[in-house]
């Protein structure tokens, strides 16, 4: 099933027309509940039921798509994006074709699941370190195996937590969607931090991470790699940010002790929205850098984690700007306070 | 209380972080149900519980903040903008004045509610025309009263129904909230409008609805003087514009005529949305120009209407960029279907 990008003629944004996944009013008519145990394609036992999977961490035997792994990465089974178009395809060139008031290209990608864990009814704030780091170590192989494909320009990572968060299936997992254009939000945080360094010789993220240590009234917690904050201008109630303290532009360049410090991090921050929160939904976004250029001077890697609890509605999407009930400077003391002590 | 707008280092978007709202942890852990009929502000004999009244039409006594209105605007009673900042105020001004990693200004501006009308459990789809004209001259009104004060530079009337679409009063209703720097969305919107004229000499929008119309697949409604189609690039599955056959970049500027015209359009999209699914939640958005400069030659004013079936999630906060399910070829097709015959 092929799927398209189209660009909005009034504002350059391009969006997947997913062909495969269509649907007409009466599809939109589902009661949304609890994935059941028995039939859920994550658990043990139901591996069939994904597409042959791609990798598998800590399975002890070589039968793929059996039993007995703890991190799984599959093809989505409705995906959006796809590679079937060949070897040669080329938008750049593509778009640069057409002329017309609508552009459209084939939707060049992957879209890959990342079941966290064989276990139904788990959060990730459950999760142990070191599960979180193999999530991370997984996420990381395809990172690196994707960059090689040139029809590719940046793979975005996230996870989706809750029906307000957007999550499909209730048995936690991270989604991988590789894209051939560089995405609008990345490109304007590229723009900026060029631009911040062309003015003051410095990198901007490392300037925001040296000025929130020293305020540190937005600040949840600091370790020896990274640091967790309610960043100045929060989109969201209880956003927060994991931006690492050493400048780096990429996420899959990150070492083994900054991937086991970055586990220690995360479920530090998502159990601390778990506590916090009644059954929180939530996405954690990853921002790094594309894959058609050399962006390691100015541009650094970091992790936006969005708490859903206000919903984006006419305002926001009329203006593209949001309102956020809740002052960064509150919500960080009120995280503070619902830490876990363990 | 004061708001302020906080602009992001790394995008340069901007976010009103309304103190007077400052939520806590706990304050999120609310059940979202029905307003009860007797608690409603909304309703007749509740006028008390807003703030003063701004405007009511079809109220046949001089009476303010009585009984008999038909359309009723009033100030938020939670403002996320606000004019109390005195006349003085000069955003542009105080934004250059600031030169650390961090800007903020005062949230300049107005948040008013526009009751539809005094029926409690009534839908839009449910009002008669008139009601509806009545609800658009109302809105005129504030625009061309609002467009006086130099501090604002742009108002955005929206519609939110449906928990989904973020609204938190279920008495139908629309807001206004005029701010003082042009969105982020309808900059990018007049760049490429005037991209567009200034290399074919001729208006974007009476290109698309010129192309359209010829086209027919993606069209719901003609009338004398506006289009109701799916766009192209559809963000939304069942996404529906409403756009002006006649050139013009001020919604404020309609005539008696369209106004008529628009409401009966306005009517047939919603009731056809209410009619296709079960209580949709959706979003209405006008776009319109700015009032900081003269965009007649090349800016074109519309509406979006925003069905929200699908939720925003990791992908999109992460890019920018949308997956929908439903193109809108589809989507036309089967909202034709659905139309009332009334």
């Amino acid at each position: 099933m092929i799927s398209e990008l189209r660009r909005d003629p009034t504002s350059g944004s391009w969006v997947a027309i997913a062909s495969a996944r269509s649907r007409r009013p009466s599809d939109f008519r589902i009661i949304h509940g609890e994935q059941k145990k028995g039939t859920c394609p994550f658990c043990y036992g139901n591996e069939h039921m994904t597409p042959p999977e791609i990798l598998a961490i800590g399975r002890e035997t070589d039968a793929p798509n059996a039993e007995g792994w703890q991190v799984r990465i599959v093809p989505n089974k409705f995906p959006a994006f796809s590679l079937d178009y060949g070897d040669s395809v080329d938008v750049d060139r593509d778009i640069e074709g057409q002329d017309g008031l609508y552009v459209s290209i084939p939707a060049v990608g992957i879209h890959e699941v990342l079941v966290e864990t064989p276990e139904h009814d788990s959060t990730f704030g459950e999760h142990s370190e070191r599960r979180i780091e193999d999530i991370l170590t997984a996420m990381i192989i395809r990172f690196r195996a994707l960059k090689q494909d040139k029809r590719i320009k940046y793979l975005q990572a996230f996870k989706n937590w809750g029906h307000a968060g957007g999550a499909s299936l209730s048995h936690t997992h991270c989604q991988l969607i590789a894209v051939p254009i560089v995405p609008k939000i990345i490109q304007t945080e590229l723009d900026y931090a060029r631009q911040h360094t062309d003015r003051t010789g410095r990198c901007l993220y490392c300037g925001i991470v040296e000025s929130e240590i020293e305020k540190g009234e937005r600040v949840l917690n600091e370790s020896q790699h990274f640091l967790a904050f309610c960043p100045y201008a929060s989109k969201f109630p209880y956003e927060t940010w994991i931006v690492p303290k050493r400048h780096n532009s990429a996420f899959e360049d990150i070492s083994k002790d900054e991937t086991a410090d970055l586990a220690r991090m995360l479920r530090l921050v998502v159990r601390t929205f778990e506590l916090a929160f009644d059954d929180v939904p939530y996405n954690i976004v990853w921002h790094t850098c594309p894959w058609n250029g050399d962006f390691s001077t100015y541009y650094h890697w970091h992790l936006e984690l969005l708490p859903r609890l206000a919903t984006i509605a006419g305002f926001e999407l009329g203006t593209g700007y949001y309102i956020n009930p809740t002052a960064p400077e509150v919500a960080a003391a009120a995280l503070r306070e619902s830490m876990p002590k363990d």
